[in-house]
């Protein structure tokens, strides 16, 4: 029996049909809001954005899929199961950063597609209900980010997410969505009823590590926590030719062995840099005044983020009183959210039984999976970035890994949701 | 007799009606061109210049000298001597930076004007033939820095200097002495036509140190070179949060760690600032792409200057190197220049008949009397500058000191130029 699903799991893989249907999609709404400065400008609910919306809402319903979409403006497509509820929902965006690229966040939603129409083609009988869902302005360069999965997960309102004023467009939300609304005629629902067993997606690594190690897929343990500090010193502007150096107050000093602090306490799981220099004046021969500088850590340890910033904190103290240097630090953590042990167990076992190298890796971006972690159990599958590049015009995975991570949704969907394997 | 000589100094240097002249000659200056934004704003030339120098000519005129202006707009005050040959001179600047002090310059002029006054009050005889210059744009806010001592010293032509392009206004050089020259009716000259033995300029400080000393008098060495290294670090930007720590082509640690060399080479007699950093794109989650940094260091001694700018632009290649970053590197050096040895004996003679307090040091700024350094030799004196602010509102010296520094000025033409002291 396991042979059989061995090689009949080969087959699909290899099956070219389906698989050109992925690149075809990917292809397609690749070339909706295509800049003339380079790469694709999709910012959610713009002109270019609801085209792709309206290509991927006809592909759900071709695909037998109910298609609705709420007031967050998530496009919601659902297949019925054995059982109403829980669902198994996967999905991610398709909006894109200006000048991005073609593959950032539409994999998940073109992966979820091909999933249900393989799902169909191979009368695989769902216990639990799917629901494919396209969040609106994951980005954020139209109104804020993760408009659509914050209104799916309640944390943001109704009205507070309509009033919210465009970045992109001088539009509120609220008029946006109903630009949509009339021109795609959507089915509307208030929001999705139901409740939530599994949330998986998948989506491409943007980061190096995968195509480094060489792996086929990344198993995404979590989505790291943020550690940002931001510190201004304020020293004493002089003349750098007239100020003998034992009267300096000199914030470049702490400055630079913040630097050096950040780079050291950086390990394998940690990465932090100092990135943001503002000095002020910023002249040659003038000792400056005052040097702001912004530091971003993260780690999936929250502990750890938390003895990082008191101690970074007390470095940049101290080593501002050694130069008579006034440092004036503010800092926040964005928590880490841990994919659910259940759903990496799952994914595992898909990818063991497709054959395919693996590694478990934290995510270093953040995703819509993170707000769907409040409500609901995650979990996600990396495909490697070729260079690691993403949110450029040249960000590249190449189609065979595309393939690959694709397989992997589907045999997890298939798994989790199989009637064979859930007994009534 | 050396008893009756010291006698009748320390009368001078009590005596309150030639010292009020000197502090009201700086305030009525002061006055001209005072800024609303504070301070004082006296670009070369400007209408606010060409007032005050009106002023100092006729004060000039008052004290008995014959007044010129040579084609580099520099007012020569010109008291005869027993021979025509070689000069005496002193002087320094009144053009200031914009919202700047009332004593950079504008000292060394007033002071040289009430030397002639007791020079000619005490009825000394000088064999030596004294010139008072005021030189133009030293500050070089109008055109260029030392428009007027290059003139002097031969180091920019006349057409060259008249042909300039005004910063503060859109006038040429030329245009603007001729403007000077028709309102002021000044008596004008080619050029000094005349060699000279000795050139003298009274300044303040503009650095902490003579006040951190508690002395009445800087004795200066010289005027330090200044060596400059401009470098680019070119790493490779990339995302801060998915970019793996071993991966990373990051300028900002070169930087650093240059930040922290430059503080270490800094020595005694050696100062060195990295304060100009330039980060792209400079986003707290983006490593930066490049950095460009500027350099300066400040020495006497010329060797030295060649020996760090090799031994630092080494480290900036190899600590880039380390980190995979491209480091382009350009550097330069303005020489340094040494006072006459029988120039700083003759003021150190001075101070010490005067018995007032002293310390010999480098000079950290830029003054007219490095470029008279072309054509004779140099001496300076300081005073102390409060809290070594210069080149702004808040700029001060206390009036003790600035009676002081007249004094010694007095004391020193007067030992120089006497002629019972240089038998004819």
């Amino acid at each position: 029996m396991y042979k059989l699903i061995v090689l009949m799991l080969k087959y699909i893989q290899n099956y070219p049909y389906c698989m050109d249907r992925v690149r075809k999609d990917i292809e397609n709404i690749g070339k909706i809001g295509k800049d003339p400065n380079g790469g694709v400008s999709r910012p959610a609910l713009s002109e270019a954005d609801i085209e792709a919306r309206m290509y991927v809402m006809r592909e759900m319903e071709e695909a037998g899929l109910k298609v609705y979409v709420d007031q967050g403006g998530n496009i919601i497509g659902i297949k019925e199961g054995e059982i109403n509820e829980p669902f198994i929902t996967t999905g991610s965006h398709i909006d894109t950063v200006l000048n991005g690229g073609i593959f950032d966040g539409v994999v998940g939603v073109v992966g979820g597609l091909e999933t249900i129409r393989l799902i169909n083609e191979n009368k695989i009988k769902n216990k639990f209900p799917i629901a494919l869902i396209v969040f609106t302005d994951e980005e954020g360069n139209s109104f804020t980010p993760f408009a659509g999965s914050k209104y799916f997960a309640g944390l943001l309102k109704k009205d507070e997410l309509h009033t919210i004023e465009g970045k992109y467009e001088n539009i509120k939300f609220g008029d946006a969505l109903k630009r949509f609304f009339e021109k795609s005629k959507a089915k509307v629902i208030e929001k999705f009823p139901y409740s939530i067993k599994n949330h998986f997606e998948l989506h491409v690594e943007q980061g190096p590590i995968l195509e480094k190690e060489g792996k086929d897929i990344g198993i995404v343990l979590g989505i790291v926590g943020v550690l940002r500090i931001w510190a201004n010193l304020e020293g004493k502007q002089s003349h750098a030719g007239t100020t003998p150096m034992n009267m300096r107050s000199d914030p470049s000093i702490p400055l630079a062995k913040t630097i050096l602090k950040v780079r050291e306490i950086a390990k394998k799981d940690i990465v932090g840099t100092l990135s943001y220099i503002n000095v002020f004046p910023n002249v040659v021969n003038v000792i400056p005044g005052s040097i702001k500088l912004g530091i971003d850590i993260r780690s999936l340890d929250k502990t750890e983020l938390e003895e990082l910033e008191k101690q970074i904190s007390k470095y940049i103290e101290d080593e501002s009183e050694k130069e008579k240097v006034k440092a004036n630090i503010s800092s926040y953590i964005e928590d880490p959210v841990l994919c659910a042990e259940e759903n990496i167990k799952t994914i595992e076992k898909s990818v063991n039984e497709l054959g395919y190298s693996y590694i478990k890796m934290p995510s270093r971006a953040v995703h819509d999976s993170q707000i769907m972690s409040r409500i609901t159990k995650i979990g996600m599958i990396f495909v490697p970035s070729k260079n690691g590049i993403s949110h450029a015009p040249d960000e590249w995975t190449d189609w065979n890994y595309i393939y690959k991570g694709v397989n992997v949704l589907y045999n997890t969907l298939k798994i989790i949701t199989e009637a064979k394997n859930n007994k009534l």
